[in-house]
């Protein structure tokens, strides 16, 4: 028999954790509803604030790293002790929502506020951290607070990376660490207990399934290629089609055979054709070059292993007459996250009576990286339809609450382990 | 038992006719070995003093015509006859050649001169046309002068065309009549007695069969359609595939059916997807719009009918979800050359001992326009794997002087009647 959820959980405030979101979205908000808020921006700047005076109000410290990655502490009865992590990001896509990364960091401000509410002691430090420039729109690459947290990218490298306006990513980092002063200062990669990311979904699963929580077992690895056709320009009218080397029916016959490759009765395949330019896009001209996308991903890494490399061949065998060259251009393998850690979410959403399931990211998060250092989870919650990186993402408030509520109960469980 | 050839189609000089193309290629001369001539252009301006320049060293008079097409006259013995006229135009494309146009008004010249040489009179003037602006590259649509000259297209209405200057065409018409004086007036659209159009083939026919002359038919029917697909943008790693309007895999679709329609095992059929446009076209989105353009030319009216009115259904048919909209931007049924004139073609290349063939055309000329006025016909010579529109174009002297030699027997043949 499920045991009561905890008095932490009882008190998460879903007005309030409403209410931070609308804050939030005012800071870069875009005249669509949407948010425009590009990693250490001045956007980013003023929403670290906000988060670092809402912090302050209630009395929890906050400390920055090298990196910019900012954490607000609650602490534990054990002071020493490696503290349980729980957030996300604060930056967006340059057209996107209220809650991509907001929600993470925001229900793990919730769960400290509402384990003071509940005064709740823990036995480790609990810490709501926003790492920086999750998005990668701004600076690339994106996951970069986290990536360098976790040693997987080198601070000195990355301040040399410039935006679209040549403006490098050490100048902007120290300008926003210069404007939120009078923090602590953190060493990269201290040691972590655990890590727990809410995030929407970006994906219709939970929605079409009626679950409000999902308990996230990993995220899917992926295989990306790059591929150029070769073909031979021609007039339209006079070439006869038996001597053409079309480049766009080459193109397409190859992604018309990867279509029959990657087809997927359980659809869980993910195969996208995203980016497809044809050269001299002319009317009345046989294109002579194509250069297209393959974003490929999914959880099974053989899955991975076998369809991936069959791509080149593949493309090869439709070439029609083309040259072409297929390129690798980036491969991460699936993360599976903590199964103690899954169990406990699945377990937390039983004991709220909160319709649940098992689910796989289709999307990277900060999570991917803490992974690799500490057991790691993370709790989706519904957004409308699954759209996400887009102004019209929409989640329910009511559902954010749930989510801080699961959030809840897992930290306080980790943080007396 | 084949006749002999006239003495004018003995005097054809086949070095000065090349000499000529080199000299016009010098006009708007590409550093890649290719021409840039704009019509209405200095370079175009230049080109057409030189041809006046050649004309008035042998005496021939110009005219010229209110939308600037030039004619270079030879009298005939009764001068109040309509003329036989022949040519071609003196525009190119942005990266055209040497041949395409030039070729079919130097070898008007070239035979004008030849019957000079000869001594050879006619009882109807003979004249060499250049038609103002071909190409259609600067100012649409194409075949302008021609279209004008047989009342197709209105004058007034074509002088408030800008090109991407923003440079009015009456403007630039006007500064290139002023830029070649003295010369005299014509109406539009005199009487013709016949039209002959020399060009290069454009197509890899007649050098795949040998031929030195093709005896053009006719020019293929042509359909054109914009096709139109709207999807939804969705994130490529969690949205699953069963549930995605996918614009991209939409079009390829429609494409595969379309190409299955057009299979023609008699390779007769013309069907080109030339301009086909993703967006957002970014590789980690699945593709939520995609622009395609339609090609599909046949010389056979019923066929052009049958196949091209199947296309909006059957973009429909595999619209997988999207919405489409299906667009005729164009529709021209096949001209049928002169029969008389067609044998000919045929019958002069064989009194000069030329391995001939029949041909339809496959890209427009200016005797579209003026089959509509005046018995019409054209001839072809190969060129180098049938590459036009580019400035690789690349034609032999010896195939250009047997064109030019084919067109003084068919000129003197027709001035005679």
């Amino acid at each position: 028999m499920a045991q009561s959820p905890t008095r932490a959980a009882d008190r998460v405030d879903e007005t309030r954790l409403w209410q931070r979101h609308m804050a939030m979205a005012r800071l870069g908000a875009r005249a669509d509803g949407g948010v425009n808020r590009q990693a250490l921006s001045d956007e980013d700047i003023a929403a670290r604030r906000q988060l670092i005076g809402w912090a302050a109000a209630r009395g929890f410290t906050c400390a920055v790293d090298p990196i910019g990655n900012l954490f607000v502490r609650r602490a534990g009865r054990e002071r020493d002790l490696p503290p349980v992590l729980t957030g996300s990001h604060l930056d967006s896509q340059p057209s996107g929502g209220k809650f991509d990364g907001t929600y993470g960091v925001l229900a793990g401000l919730e769960v400290l506020e509402a384990l003071e509410d509940a005064r709740v002691t823990t036995r480790r430090p609990i810490e709501a951290v926003a790492w920086t420039n999750e998005e990668g729109s701004r600076f690339q690459p994106g996951a970069m607070g986290s990536a360098a947290f976790v040693g997987r990218v080198q601070l000195v490298a990355l301040r040399d990376t410039v935006d679209r306006a040549g403006i490098r990513l050490g100048d902007a980092l120290d300008a926003t660490l210069a404007a939120t002063p009078g923090l602590a200062r953190r060493a990269l990669g201290f040691p972590v207990a655990a890590y727990i990311e809410s995030h929407i979904e970006q994906g219709p699963l939970l929605e079409a399934d009626g679950k409000v929580i999902g308990a996230v077992t990993g995220i899917q690895g992926s295989r990306w290629f790059a591929v150029e056709v070769t073909g031979e320009e021609a007039h339209a009218g006079t070439t006869p089609l038996k001597i053409r080397k079309d480049a766009l029916k080459a193109a397409m016959a190859m992604v018309a055979a990867l279509e029959a490759l990657m087809a997927d009765a359980t659809d869980v395949v993910r195969f996208t054709v995203g980016r497809f330019d044809v050269s001299p896009n002319s009317p009345n001209t046989v294109p002579g070059r194509v250069f297209f996308t393959i974003d490929f991903r999914h959880p099974d890494p053989a899955v991975l292993q076998r369809l991936g490399d069959q791509v080149p061949a593949l493309c090869a065998a439709h070439a029609r007459g083309c040259a072409v060259s297929v390129t690798p251009t980036f491969d991460a393998p699936p993360t599976h996250f903590t199964q103690g850690i899954v169990a406990s979410i699945s377990a937390a959403a039983a004991r709220l009576g909160l319709p649940h399931r098992d689910i796989f990211s289709g999307a990277f998060h900060d999570a991917k990286f803490l992974a690799e250092v500490a057991p790691t989870g993370m709790i989706f919650v519904p957004c409308a339809r699954g759209i996400s990186h887009n102004p019209a993402e929409s989640a329910k408030a009511s559902d954010l609450a749930a989510g801080a509520r699961v959030l809840a109960e897992v930290l306080a469980e980790l943080a007396e382990q």
